[in-house]
């Protein structure tokens, strides 16, 4: 194992303190518990507070700040974060309306997130992220798991929490967004956690893992590497399969195309995944109306990439475009 | 070799089309020769042109539109673009001010951009970057090499040529910032250029490149891994020598703290290494008045992390912060 890192069991404090550091105009970060907020505390609004564990940087913490996320709770590497986290953050972020939290959907984190909601005092909803079609129950997953889909519901409802709008209309929002949107990943290597020292698993120079989780958790199949169209097109089709079970249209539908890097991958394999993407969802279609390419929902050094396709409305259209301003997206302010 | 292409002699052409497709609002493509523009032309300005091997994104096409760039030439992998795509740029984004070219300092870029100058019909100037502090000619350089600072510069200069000053003063602004900037780089592992299909130099599990070049080269030398802090440690001891050579002060200056994924470093570690940067810098008596933090200026999928330091003065400051509407930078538009 080759990172920058002084000890295991420091990472996480030291890392998030570089990244208050680095964003203290936006973020305040409060250690033991850990929990980010906004530097500046908003009022009368529904608080969004999401979380999970690290390792998928910039999520959750690149995403505080106006028109988005209003704490977030880091776990440790791969793990969720406990109870007290939510609930100090809760503390914090309050802000009259109840508090909203956007939970990726894995066991432990349902778990501790569901328990900080029966110990609030305050009002509370989740929205649980289930995006990767990939497959149905995983290695810490009842259900699907959620992914990189995860910032684009936490982007919408952050949106129309800054309106004023009621718990329960962002609840509605968040599960929208959700349910219109899915995703894929492949990865080319494992990652490793630092904790273990050692890939998470072993996969040869010619395989591929279609369908990875972000933390390395077994997809749908280790299929042999081949030309990156042919990846792709296999991903396209599984997002498309995946919207036809649900009974959700394609045809005619403008869409948000996020390629996202898992941590490894270079920028220029992502827009050339993004090419071909497009290529393909045109070919079936759709309009690509807005796009993201980058790292933004990650699984540590993993080398790979997902696909992440929403079907916009002019809801989701009018607060995915919405001002934002935190540290990993910022547009319009 | 394991990456998303389809073969190697497209890879430019493909993830350029990704590129100028994904962000169709901002930029347009030209391919043969390859150029890249914004999307609507500038007028009466300075036309700030830059461009360099393939390979670095979000360098430098990441970094055309309003405060930055007119234009980037891109070459393929690490390999300078050719007068032709100078020219061809020049003639589609001039706007009645002259043109400066901002050039990283490698001998094939300082070629190619100088046959260019000397064929283009339009005044021009050019600021040769070269804020990499680690060696002194290299590999591919006579002289010190270019590399993150240069998104610095340009963000600068850019800003500068939106006021509509002068070719003379968008060419002394930007020779002041790379004089008061300086960079180090250390690598992990390798890059792995696609055309050559292995990467470009061993290293072993348990040493580190310090002072690698953004192309693979070799650097100060080869050291035994260590914990971050002590990696971090002689990075910034390197740069605050090298400023102290300038006979730049640093005690007491405001400063921008860059620090730079190669390409393969989870953002986790990059916090990491700037929580320990920043805290060193403020011993040393400087003041990080800026912050950037992410992957700006890659190598491929390179493992590493460079550090940059710009000293600020209000001039640069207030360049810095000015809005900008790219891909890869945005903020107050």
């Amino acid at each position: 194992m080759k990172k920058f890192i002084n000890n295991v069991d420091n990472i996480l404090a030291e890392s998030l303190s570089g990244f208050a550091s680095a964003h203290q105009d936006l973020v305040s970060l409060n250690l033991e518990p850990n929990f980010l907020t906004r530097k500046h505390k908003a009022s009368n609004k529904v608080a969004i507070i999401s979380g999970g564990g690290s390792g998928h940087e910039p999520l959750h913490a690149g995403y505080i700040g106006k028109g988005m996320l209003d704490a977030a709770c880091p776990g440790h590497v791969f793990t969720s974060p406990t109870p007290d986290q939510m609930l100090a953050a809760a503390e914090a972020v309050h802000a009259d309306k109840g508090i909203l939290f956007i939970v990726k959907n894995y066991a432990g984190d349902v778990m501790n997130f569901e328990m900080a909601a029966e110990m609030l005092s305050f009002t509370s909803a989740t929205v649980l992220t289930s995006d990767d079609c990939a497959v149905i129950n995983s290695t810490y997953t009842t259900g699907r798991r959620g992914v990189a889909g995860t910032v684009i519901v936490e982007k919408c409802v952050g949106s129309l929490a800054e309106t004023g709008a009621s718990l329960e209309a962002c609840k509605t929002l968040g599960d929208k967004v959700n349910l219109r949107t899915s995703s894929i990943g492949v990865a080319l290597t494992s990652c490793t956690v630092p904790a273990a020292g050692r890939p998470t698993f072993d996969i040869s120079d010619n395989e591929i893992e279609m369908g990875v989780g972000i933390h390395g958790e077994p997809g749908r199949r280790r299929e042999s590497m081949r030309e990156a169209d042919a990846v792709v097109q296999d991903m396209v089709q599984a997002i498309l399969e995946d919207f036809a079970a649900k009974n959700l249209p394609t045809q005619g539908a403008k869409a948000l195309l996020l390629v996202n890097g898992l941590g490894a991958t270079p920028l220029m394999e992502l827009y050339l995944i993004y090419n071909r993407a497009a290529q393909l969802l045109a070919t079936h279609g759709l309009t690509i109306s807005r796009s993201l390419v980058g790292n933004y929902t990650t699984a540590l050094d993993m080398a790979g990439a997902s696909i992440t396709l929403c079907l916009l409305d002019g809801e989701i259209m009018q607060h995915w475009d919405s001002p934002v301003h935190t540290p990993a997206l910022r547009w319009g302010l």
